[in-house]
């Protein structure tokens, strides 16, 4: 088998990396792909760096069992704590989403020069400054503001997009950077996209919200074409989101994952497995 | 060595059962305890009864390799979904914290016949109906109104006890209880103990609040003379909580539990390690 005509493996933490598995989906119409949730052990984003490079590594070599051509880590956490971990441990190449976010938020200001970024994600993303080094590499003189916003993730997951108390924890944990007035405000989480139209309300509508997973995913199309890894083998026209081509697998109950999947993408993935992941030596079914 | 001067193992998905350690050792005080806090992989109440019970069993077996003569599952979720498969894993005897505090609730309400129980508990402890059962079990005509309240875990991780959203938050998830106006509410999660103050001033003061925590440390202490394997030797009067005589291991950063543990019992543990827990055959230190 070619190279090129293996599937793009992605993983996250749990649901959130549908959006980016979306996005993707969107712009690459002949590839197919392999989603990994380890919804057995969400979150990630209030965990230590060790536990979440193990996790990751493990989330990767069970996408390396199944035969990929690249990796895309959807997960802000892991990409932010353990890219060069995964990396040292598969021959792929691996694409994380804070570098796209980071470049995507820079080149969407007027001045790149006086470019000011508004960063929210986990404690975890944060803590690691990764979002901040992104920014700094796309431009040496940007000012930024970074905020870890916990709750964001459980309200998500609970679906309170409309809620009073999400717009209320919204103003507290976005004060900050509401203050700091950024040109654009990276939404750092996969989670947090869910809860765009809160967030757009309380920061106001002249702030730019950018999406890691749309700008990782133009991102990806490009390293594809670099490397002569796209598919050539055209997909039938019928092609939709979850159909039989793509293959879900995810660490606890795929039927929690199936809802949750419909009202993300407004459609159950047809291939959904449950599988247990403790590295490429120990791969089980349940 | 003698069975009863082995320790008594306590479990918890993570920081939550270290009420149930301080309820123990408040009533035990010649007895020495090692806990696991399974912080890498909480929360479990969101998670599938396989997965709990996969988890719930690798904990069990961590514990049983230290040594030890007794286990209490201080995770309600665990004690709800896991408690045969835990049994049946292991060669001692375990208590769950859901017999202990449906029993409780009944003995405290006025007239067992007519008792009005209210039970907040996490998704799968609900969906379990294992309160709802442990409470017939104890009075056969008991009026029973359960509700999941899935935010009130992040919000006491994150100690959010005197915010107004918590406290809005609790008037949304207590509105059903409040309604039904039970004589006894059961506080069916540990992490719920934290937020005690703002659930008391919702559902009004003559509710009475049952931490099946409490509940459960009376039922060890009945459950160790019954079997004659309290300890015999009296341990220095200067014993104290998180003293050298008690071991603390942690699945994920052991930097963290110290803090959450010095918020909720005022010292940090004197023995703490982190570890990997993937069943006995797995152990390793990290």
């Amino acid at each position: 088998m070619q190279l090129n005509t293996l599937p793009i493996g992605i993983f996250d933490s749990g649901v959130g990396g549908l959006t980016v598995y979306r996005a993707l989906h969107e712009r690459l119409p002949n590839e197919r792909f392999i989603y990994l949730g380890d919804t057995a052990r969400v979150p990630y984003g209030t965990k230590s760096m060790t536990t979440v490079e193990r996790y990751a590594i493990e989330n990767s070599l069970f996408l390396a069992s199944r035969g990929i051509k690249m990796l895309v880590v959807a997960c802000n956490t892991a990409s932010a704590l353990a890219l060069p971990a995964i990396r040292k441990a598969v021959g792929f190449d691996v694409a994380g989403v804070i570098g796209p976010g980071g470049r995507k938020a820079v080149e969407i200001t007027k001045d790149k020069q006086k470019a000011r970024i508004g960063v929210i994600a986990t404690e975890a993303t944060v803590a690691s400054n990764a979002y901040f080094e992104a920014i700094r590499r796309a431009s040496e003189t940007a000012e930024i503001c970074q905020g870890a916003c916990p709750l964001f993730v459980p309200l998500a997951e609970e679906n309170w997009v409309n809620e009073p108390e999400t717009a209320s924890i919204a103003a507290r944990y976005l004060a900050e950077i509401k203050t700091f007035a950024p040109d654009a405000l990276v939404l750092g989480c996969t989670h947090y996209p869910i809860l765009k139209d809160v967030i757009q309300q309380t920061v106001g509508a002249n702030v730019k919200l950018v999406d890691s997973g749309e700008a990782t995913a133009d991102e990806v199309l490009h390293l594809l074409r670099d490397k002569g890894l796209e598919n050539p083998n055209a997909v039938e026209s019928s092609r939709k989101l979850c159909d039989d081509l793509d293959h879900f697998y995810v660490t606890d109950a795929a039927d929690r994952f199936a809802r949750v999947a419909e009202r993300f993408l407004g459609v159950t993935p047809s291939k959904l497995e449950a599988i247990e992941v403790y590295g490429a030596d120990r791969l089980t079914k349940i």
